[in-house]
């Protein structure tokens, strides 16, 4: 019989891993933690949370489920690390913005069939424990990712957590699938954003396109304005899917720049996205109402053969996960309307 | 001896006419005015603007200064108009957000020495005089375009009322200098947004990209959202400037995407605008600080032989416009720090 964690490991304890640690102490769940910075380590202690002298002492932690919330570069180390000190119950999943080669670093660990892949679409200009804080991820969309190995216990077990404790609405969907979408959404407007901020930067007429910028460019430029670092990390480590979407607008913006040059016509470029302005659902809010009550279902995993294939493809339309039950193997989703 | 307008003449009672217009009103301002909509006409003259029965009567309207606030496809035809109606010493300004061809229609039709361009950087998505208020152009950033031929009658009269009656932010600019900061900071923004929410709309994974999309996205794509007419103008009425930034884009674009491709390189990228971020000038509230007293300086135009080019230049180096004095000849100004 599966449960949700009752006690849940977190390692790395930044602006995410931070954030995720406040709210399941706040909810009532006990929270084991490591992070590298001293002084980060004495603040979450400080907080509540069972620090570790060390990550290795994972092993006799006793959690439910490990939560790696480290960069990219180090997922490769702390999966051996997991796969050396882990009982073989314990869940294991991440809070990275990429998931594809985290699942690699599990593969090459012999934690495939544990893991899930968890991707908050949540945070802040700001990173650290110190920005961190227990309502950064609540009611946010997340993506989780598995694949056929993926088991019915680890994937229950997390979209509880995100569900329950996160009140999150919550995308099952193939690693892929995932990549793709975060380069649609996140990593190439990171991409244009940095490369508006960089024509001002080195345009000889600077000060005084500086002095009128207004609504337009200061909402096309946010994300580019800190943490250069973060966002070179975040579209190199997606390379593979950003690279191919990035030549698709370089194609497109090619297209305009002729016809801008030639007098040449224009509308179907400012037109092409009518069907998200039609469709009204080019705004967040609008993406997220409420699920019609016949849009509704629950499936018990265990009477789905392929279970995983089939939420991934729900979750590719567009279908949603709503809550899930460890005790009865069921979730609950919605289809896409 | 020239005075700040005591009478104010506006063609087009759009959502910038009619926030004009609107102001004007409120601060004591005589507004005479004319829209080609019936019941804009009507809602006008309920507000107490002077409305005219047709443009032509303008030549008894006994306006001081004439605001052009029409399609820049409709320009040269009410520049003719305007030539053909306003007596000798009826001052001209207009509102769009390109300079270089309404310059070019008031030359063909004889006006340029009268002609003062301005273009307050604020808007909203919705349009109409519907959507005009009193207070959208109040505090506004303003670009004032001139060229050698600007009277200086006509330069103080507009001078005056944006930074008296608008509390404006008035950068004195020429028509180039603005156009291809308009490029960079509203037009290429604005085809960026366009671009990013074309490809998503595209993608075959487009209902969960929309689903999962958060702050970056929307942020990045909030322009593109409405009114693709809009853009489409604005973006072809300065392709000549559009046109080149946008080259320049798409070639360091390439750059990247061959970085991304090839795992080279990609730190200067993202770097590339740490003058902006180092500076913190790169957020609009940091560019519009209170200048420090010593940079204030008065000066008299008629003691100042190619003002025109003085104030362009101080204008294209970040200087500013504070306060305008008719009477006197005298304008205050900022320099850059």
């Amino acid at each position: 019989m599966t449960t949700a964690p009752r006690r849940v490991a977190v390692l790395g304890l930044g602006l995410i891993g931070g954030s995720l640690a406040r709210r399941l102490l706040e909810t009532g769940t006990a929270v084991v933690g490591w992070d590298p910075d001293p002084s980060t380590r004495e603040a979450a202690r400080a907080l509540g949370v069972d620090v570790l002298a060390a990550p290795a002492d994972l092993a006799g932690a006793d959690a439910d489920l490990v939560v790696v919330a480290v960069p990219l570069r180090a997922v490769d180390q702390t999966a051996q690390l997991l796969a050396s000190v882990l009982g073989p119950d314990t869940v294991v999943t991440d809070v990275g913005s990429v998931k594809t080669p985290v699942r690699a670093a599990m593969d090459r660990a012999g934690l495939s069939d544990r893991y899930v892949g968890a991707h908050p679409m949540a945070g802040t200009e700001h990173s650290g424990f110190g920005a961190s804080h227990a309502d950064l991820l609540v009611g946010a969309r997340w993506a989780l990712t598995l694949d056929r190995t993926t088991s019915e216990r680890a994937f229950l077990m997390v979209a509880a957590m995100i569900t329950a404790t996160f009140d999150g609405v919550l995308y099952p969907l193939t690693d892929d699938v995932h990549d793709e979408a975060a380069a649609l959404i996140s990593h190439l407007p990171h991409v244009m954003a940095t490369e508006l901020l960089n024509l001002v930067a080195h345009a000889a007429i600077r000060p005084v396109a500086v002095g009128l910028s207004a609504g337009s460019f200061r909402d096309g430029t946010r994300v580019a304005r800190t943490t250069p670092r973060r966002t070179q990390a975040m579209v190199t480590d997606n390379a593979a899917w950003v690279a191919p979407v990035l030549r698709r607008a370089i194609a497109e913006l090619e297209q305009l720049a002729g016809a801008l040059e030639s007098n040449g016509p224009t509308e179907e470029f400012f037109d092409r996205a009518d069907v998200l302005r039609d469709a009204g659902d080019g705004t967040v809010d609008d993406a997220a109402g409420t699920p019609e009550a016949e849009d509704v279902q629950s499936l018990v995993l265990a009477d789905l053969p392929g279970w995983q294939e089939h939420l991934s493809e729900l979750g590719a339309s567009g279908g949603q996960v709503l809550a899930a039950d460890p005790a009865h193997g069921s979730v609950v989703v919605v289809a896409p309307r």
